[in-house]
């Protein structure tokens, strides 16, 4: 940690910043400059309260010279971590697909879906029981028999099933159903107490970006579930917030680089919440894989036009056969495969 | 609800509108201009399903005509709402002052705070027992505990309490404490199964606004709580991520203005969160009460250096006293009080 | 054009409005639902002043049916515009790379760089004579005498130059000096004299998005080109601002799909500009042309650590070339060639 | 300026960094931490080509100890700057308020406006010849006549015109009309020819901020200003760009007492360019003369509802002056006037 004080600092208060240091922990190195005094913090960073440092008088600016996150920093692990979803390996070589509806509808849209979700090869299922909607008069899921009915259909084709969690209390019922991926929605990844709660299980995680949250900070909230001991975590890029109204959100498709310099574990896409509209799909998704993205998280409808949510950007199931043949062909120029 | 069609829509196109507006039960009325089609219809909006109409093909884009949100409107309630906390209203004439430690600590310092606010002039007393970190291994607050040092500490002065509430699972204890408002913080101001716990009480709630939160998005989360029968709510402007570093959030006063005109509940204004340095909150909270907000919620420490959290933002009780003569006058000039 | 009123807005009120519409030379249609007034303006839109009608008492919303872009919408030409540069198509199914450094330093380095381009495969050449820096004192280009440096060396490999035009009293330089496409840069997208001026020659134009511009605004840009006359133009997306600080800027994958729907002419991507760091380019050239960019603008220079101008973003020659291979692999799995 | 490594880099990388920063003329001090290595560079920051530290082998991050700014910064210059425009003071005591209509269209209306912007109590005119317009079709102001139609009205009531360049070739116009306050507008700030030109001239300059511009970068555009001899510079606040679609632009308040630190020079604020609609002019009005703004840039039009440019935002006469008494009430709360 350096801490950058102005050159008319008092020398009480260069002391006070390196008693402050001391009572942290740190030792403390100062050198003065004609224009700044600069102050080099040795030791444990992970112990030190930047906020109380910049508090100081006279201090202008505390650089950090560590990250911040440690368990899923790719510095403290070189290799790709593998989450292994029942037999599904993510962050391999090979980029997964996971497929299905926004929201559980009835047994036979289930039933439709898992059919459609097979037929495309993609090797697991998606669909929310839970919605978190915007409006409190729109339709919020059908709820804890949407758990049941979607075990049923996914059952029918050997399909793991992904679906989020948004209460808390809710857990133990995910859990009794076997639910085999837990998803972290945008709107939620900061919800501290949600993360602590999967992160005493060892059920794998989607941890969706945030709405507008840095890389860092969605890094600090995967650090929040791997410090409860769940190491199983997959992050989602689905877009975050900016000035632009062309479509619903801007997909950060740099973002995938640079998690996967960042940390060790595996990084998918959510193209469909992304641009908002089924007709973006394909492109997003051929952008994702092509940056390196280890899956895909893509709404897929047996009747788009029907669902009762997010009607305007499921594919059907003959779109999403269409768009595995193409990231198929994008997957294997970068010594992929799908 | 307006929908505009491309003028190459095929009848059968605009015959599948009409269609699935009659099965929400409203009706239509078609017009044909020389470059767009555009279809009006007539009936009870809030029952339709947008995304549904964006998916059908030929439809260029759906324009709603009423406001999504309802109890919260001021269309459905044209004078200011006072919001009663303990006595102390909110909405009326006078500012609200909030002040307080930003976490709970020990009871002295919650003591030594309490002084401070009451010395200020100010009526209620914010501390936070559990904290919102980005960091799993930053202080996470002092638990339950908190709320009894809190109680205890505001007694003394007869202050009501302002705390965050972050685990739907600690409801209870909330109420136990008598808790006198319930923040919602920044992170869960989507937190919908929160909002629809705490809206089934009648504490008068804070509902922060998100981190990249439209105005919109955050009526609809006060809808969630309204809808559930607490119609208690506070809207809480604390800055807002845009792409500046110059200090942590921007200050949205313009929010002030436009919240007061779209809705008949109170606003008030977090200078300490938004700027995130002790030095700009004078300057930000004589804008929000230039602006019309109708109360401050300002972090106050006894002695801010040695703060367990945002050690930066906290004023002294001293400096809080002079603030106070500062945003008296201001308040005076617009024809309010403090 | 929309003009949505308050049900409680009088008749005068109304009736104002129909005159204004009268005005500018459109019919109106007034339909009054329970809730709100609803004026359907029948005409030629573009003659219609939105902020004149939104000043109105009783006007809440004034909404547009129409696109605010002509000649550049591709309502108004269906087929895509081939934009010719010196015999080499842009917009069609070659995938067109242009390459070479970020500024023009001396007639050594721009032979080695040129050398470097036409050994990659790429077909054009780009340099900057004139830079816009963020500071007063930062290198400013090497001006005009770059030009001559920067002919001489691109015609010993044949390839098209490339270089920006800040200064509007620069233009007959630059046609002088038989610039081959004239970039006009992120900081000058509303530069609209600029804009002006190079509309009224026929020299192919790369429009380089705002920093923050919308797509609608970038498309108006590129109408006032081409109202000038000059339909050579060629967009350029090169990542936009966001609160994310991990890179430079976010590159906005989604404005690819978007734009090729809303206009006719190409769009190309620059990912040294978006992610500022020479390590990224690979990933985001390929998520480029994966999502359908008609060609790249990529930073190559022979060493890029001694590079007098954006060192750190800089591919060798020897990455360029094996970044030539990886796109040219994508290419092809969409059905187009490098 | 401080170089931060990973602890895995090797002794020839270190000393190449080293080498490359001698070369810039700087000598550095290295210190090998368990987990980074800080090499510490001393001497003038302002000869550091950044991006070609951060490109050598092993260089995580550089980060300046130093403002890049000089000249504009409140370091080189404790005091605040009054800068005198025809004998009114901006940065002293006193709020100054510049009114007058968007943009000029006739002797009647300019005679009109100026007569209310006396009435009003405000010491300068506002109103634009030359309009920068995100459409060519949209009106683009009246041109150099509209310079002498200004001139005439604003001197039967003795007030100095403010109005925007932004063509470089109008300077000597300009200066032939005797313009007493030249304007850059939000999109040529970082228009870096016209900021020299202006530069080399004695005029005051009103630098509005760039739609998405930091602070830093703003501070920059008015040093290549500064750096050519012109030190008459004001800074207007107008908003900036953010996700938020209720109004237009954020104002950003916090950006007042942020530059005031940072500078010495005046700030102004636009309130009408920022919120876009009129009845939000009076609160951010009065916010910004609360947050410590020097003076105010309104929009008037002696008939707002036909003005030819941005009707929905400017303030009748009798709106101008009942403002006037309401900042004027604000200003003497802090110890001004107006």
């Amino acid at each position: 940690m350096i801490i950058i004080m102005s050159n008319k600092a008092a020398d009480e208060q260069v002391s006070a910043v390196e008693e402050k240091l001391a009572q942290m922990g740190l030792s403390s190195n100062v050198s003065r400059g004609v224009q700044r005094i600069v102050i080099g913090a040795i030791g444990d960073e992970q112990a030190v309260d930047q906020e109380a440092l910049e508090a100081l008088h006279g201090v202008e600016k505390v650089v950090r010279v560590m990250k911040p996150y440690k368990i899923v920093a790719r510095e403290s692990h070189e290799k790709n971590t593998i989450v292994d979803v029942a037999g599904i390996p993510f962050g391999g070589n090979t980029v997964q697909v996971i497929a299905g509806p926004c929201s559980v509808e009835t047994p036979a849209q289930m039933a439709a879906s898992a059919e459609g979700v097979a037929a495309g090869g993609c090797r697991l299922m998606r669909g929310g029981a839970f919605k978190p909607r915007t409006s409190p008069y729109s339709f919020q899921g059908v709820g804890v028999d949407g758990l049941t009915m979607f075990r049923e259909a996914a059952s029918q084709h050997n399909l793991p099933i992904v679906t989020e969690l948004m209460d808390v209390r809710m857990l133990d019922t995910f859990l009794e159903h076997n639910v085999d991926v837990i998803q972290i929605g945008t709107r939620n990844m900061q919800n501290f107490d949600l993360l602590k709660e999967v992160g005493r299980t060892q059920v794998p995680v989607i941890l969706k970006r945030g709405m507008s949250a840095t890389i860092s900070e969605w890094l600090m909230s995967a650090e929040y579930i791997a410090a409860g001991g769940n190491h199983n975590i997959i992050f989602c890029e689905r877009g975050v917030r900016t000035f632009e109204t062309a479509y619903r959100n801007m997909l950060d498709v740099t973002a995938i680089p640079v998690l996967k310099r960042e940390t060790h574990l595996p990084v998918i896409v959510d193209p469909s919440h992304a641009g908002g509209k089924a007709w973006m799909v394909p492109e997003l998704s051929r952008a994702a894989v092509a940056a390196g993205a280890d899956g895909l998280l893509v709404e897929m409808h047996p009747c788009p036009q029907d669902a009762w949510c997010d009607a305007d950007q499921a594919l059907s199931p003959t779109e999403l056969s269409a768009l595995m043949v193409e990231i198929g062909g994008i997957a294997r120029v970068i010594g992929r495969d799908i």
